[in-house]
């Protein structure tokens, strides 16, 4: 069989992880991306990374630690601010890159773009201003009986290296300089990651734009490293090593779970901050369903297919109570718009043969009414799916629960409000829930408030959860699997969180005291 | 063999672990608590509470959580307070407990009462004033261009319902409604406590006044749970309950790990926060050694014997320069010091066991000295040892790393500063860290307080680190195997922060949202 290929720009793209701030070369395994859009391969090749290049990596960044990791957070302002500048200037071709190898459309990796240069410069901005890592002096008190209290100073501090996984739905605000890294290295931690295999090119170069900020801030080049591989080992070594600190990770539940075990299984466990799986329920209360049914069934329906429905909070089920006029406006407007979405192509291969499995998997489970499927052929675009099943035959197929990445969602009729709130009893972690109510409905829906609380990080009221805000309150994580660790969020200020532990001086000359913690912070 | 007993207030005591508010009736396995002063064993006997307790236990904390977790902040602190109330009301017969089950004085049993309740109210002040929870308010933005900003308000919210396991060597401050429970309660987590074996009849007292408490306040009483048992399969139950969603741990690496495990390979994981060993290094600077040698060394010797040396952050590493006329009277003192405290018993026959088994395992290992050790008979009160290795022996020996738990320390001598910091450079995570330094020292220092920092949760400066104050700039807690997230402390009003997770609303109504985020708060 032969393939097409297309090359990304050769001269600039070679291949290769960059480690130490150059090209390593490595063995025989190779892999490409790929054209979801044509199904081209693209070219380079990309070389899987070696073991003991996966070592080095971790040596160098343990040892940059050392300095990076005292660094002052005006340092690393500039550094921060760098990268979103060197990103900047590589100009069309990384946009180019972006819609090739994701099928993403243009206006989107421009606004990808600006939002990872918004997010480098939104951590240089917080790290710069010194009091995102909670200084705390307790002044001594030398009268104190029966025993005086020495004085005792204490702020968050970086952890060391950390290792950052992509995944491929977002190729830059999530990818190389994405969250995970801007803000790790905002916190002063080394970074080391492990590009996604779906754009790799996109990844290449961002990596050289970070390479070259370090370059041009005179840090030391294990500050950041990119690796390539084509399978998991990369990554289960990456974790493994003694250096390795923390993790951050986004994709499927599968992966997030054996990098999870792993990390936890090492002789020192380290954080992993995974976030895996939702399927972000929207529930429709009574009044808002008989209120505007075709104004949410439209902007339902577009938050679905947003993106071609790869997104992490995309909206997957539907909550409502049936038998109104209003119910079944609202079902027949969001299939009709669902079927007028034009077909899509989805970002690789694999996550394509997920959502057809996804589809197929949830079409044949008895209870369950396909509304709208077009069909599950083999490679090519897809379309959007709507099915529909009773709250009984959701609550009693966890197959239903698990989630179809991609532009389809699963209608789930409730006989009442309190089968609602007993079906939302029975759901894992979310990332969101929403909730679209109208004149009394919050007076009747105290019970599903509270059982929604307990299971997300987000609560959206009369909105749609695709759409994250980069802001201080964003919470972007919830309880497993929505995330490995619903204490952190992973978009917004509060990402820098992730990467720091508290440290106490106790009695502390001022020569031993960290800047932010010196004499001119107890004035 | 005949054992002699004796009787501890059996009428208030039953032996019975406490669910629901009440005494569950459980199996024929039981076990007793042994003043370890005399060797008797100390009546009543205790009830290990069987499987079905335990999952009903489990079931009652997550049904009082939909409430317990929505409480006021002022109304917990109504109940933390309530539960000091009751602690001193019980009076003398609580102290005796105390006493007689630990082997401590008690001076220390009426220090730690107060540390108890101070705690309690510590934390009840932190929830009354209510800005603990970090509520954020993301204002909308209707006009931002090309989307409008919605509204987006975060805080912190209760987990869920936290076990916790108390260690033998604080059967107050640490235990029944020690730091952990009272955090834990304070965010508004149901608790289950596991006493700790050593001292039930203390933990049962306790209970009794957290249960007590909890009724005045109307409470439900699946708030609070106390479970006995003589093994380890009440805890692995405890923590395998899917109602359970953190944990709190005071013990050894061994058991800890083991609760670690469990708590990482659960279907849906959680958290674990426990404290399992340190060694908290001292580091004499030349400066320090040659200033006052003798100073040093008689106030080591109280740190190292204090409690007999049953602490986490008892001093068990202590490094310096030998050479100088200095340095030989710093030992000569410390020998002398050692040797003058009494033998006291220890907490219970398998810290006794361990304490000699470590004597014996480092007294063994070739290239150490035993300057002080009396002996390692079996049973009775114990005596302080010392011991003595050159660096590169500790370097390469690792059993000398691990802690003996007890009033024991080794000296390290290097040969520089150079092979001090190779010799910190080697270290495992700790607690804490001690410099002593005086004149210049600190400016030949830098890499070596670099590196401490990055091995200990509290760096303290001419001082010794036992005396955990409880204070917002303490940090209790370290890298691995000092503790498994040292990301929280456990001491400190900042405990809170372990038992709860951000979540964000938004666009909500006023309704919907809760009070420390309503209305008032954007005023």
């Amino acid at each position: 069989m032969t393939r097409r290929t297309a090359h990304i720009s050769p001269v600039q793209l070679n291949g290769h992880s960059l480690i130490g701030g150059e090209p390593v070369s490595a063995g025989e395994e190779v892999f490409c991306a790929v054209n979801p859009a044509t199904g081209e391969d693209l070219l380079p090749t990309y070389h899987t990374v070696g073991a003991a290049s996966i070592k080095r990596a971790g040596e160098l960044a343990a040892e940059t630690f050392a300095t990076y990791g005292r660094s002052t957070g005006a340092q690393r302002a500039v550094f921060l601010r760098g990268i979103a500048a060197e990103i900047e200037e590589v100009g069309d071709i990384l946009l180019e890159c972006f819609t090739l190898e994701s099928g993403l459309p243009r206006g989107r990796a421009e606004g990808e773009r600006a939002r990872t240069c918004d997010q480098l410069r939104m951590f240089a901005d917080l790290v710069a201003a010194g009091t995102w890592c909670r200084p705390v002096i307790d002044p001594a008190l030398p009268e104190r009986k029966p025993q005086p209290r020495p004085e005792l100073r204490s702020m968050l501090r970086p952890i060391g290296p950390v290792a950052v996984f992509g995944p491929a739905n977002f190729p830059l605000a999530f990818g190389v300089a994405g969250g995970d890294t801007a803000s790790a290295l905002a916190a002063g931690c080394p970074v080391i990651v492990k590009a996604h295999s779906s754009h790799p090119c996109t990844s290449e170069i961002v990596g050289h734009a970070v390479v070259e900020a370090a370059r041009r801030c005179g840090l030391p080049p294990g500050v950041f490293a990119l690796l390539f591989g084509g399978g998991r080992k990369v990554g289960q070594a990456l974790v493994r090593h003694p250096a390795v600190r923390g993790v951050g990770f986004t994709g499927s539940k599968v992966a997030g779970r054996e990098l999870f075990d792993l990390c936890a299984n090492r002789p020192v466990p380290i954080p992993f901050f995974g976030e895996l799986s939702s399927i972000n329920p929207v529930c429709l209360l009574p009044g808002a369903l008989a209120a505007r049914p075709s104004v949410i069934a439209t902007s339902l329906a577009a938050s679905v297919t947003l993106g071609c429905g790869q997104f992490c909070t995309n909206p997957g089920l539907v909550l409502y109570i049936p038998g109104g006029r209003e119910a079944e406006e609202f079902v027949t407007v969001l299939t009709r718009q669902l079927a007028m979405v034009p077909a899509a192509p989805m970002l690789n291969a694999a996550t394509r043969r997920s959502y057809a499995e996804g589809l197929e998997r949830t079409g044949r489970v008895t209870g369950v009414e396909t509304l709208l499927c077009a069909g599950t052929e083999t490679g090519g675009p897809v379309r959007p799916a709507l099915f529909r099943c009773p709250a009984t035959v959701f609550r009693q197929q966890s197959v239903l629960h698990e989630e179809i990445f991609g532009p389809a969602t699963l209608l789930v009729t409730c006989r009442d409000m309190a089968e609602m709130v007993e079906t939302v009893g029975v759901m894992e972690g979310q990332l969101t829930a929403t909730v679209h109510q109208a004149g009394a409905d919050l007076s009747c829906a105290t019970d599903l408030l509270a059982l929604l609380e307990q299971r997300v990080g987000r609560l959206i009221f009369d909105g749609y959860p695709t759409g994250v805000e980069v802001c201080p309150a964003m919470v972007h994580s919830g309880p497993w699997p929505a995330s490995t660790d619903s204490r952190f969020t992973s978009v917004g200020p509060g990402g820098i969180l992730r990467w720091v532990r508290p440290i106490c001086w106790q009695n502390a000359p001022a020569a031993a005291l960290p800047g932010e913690l010196g004499p001119a912070a107890s004035a």
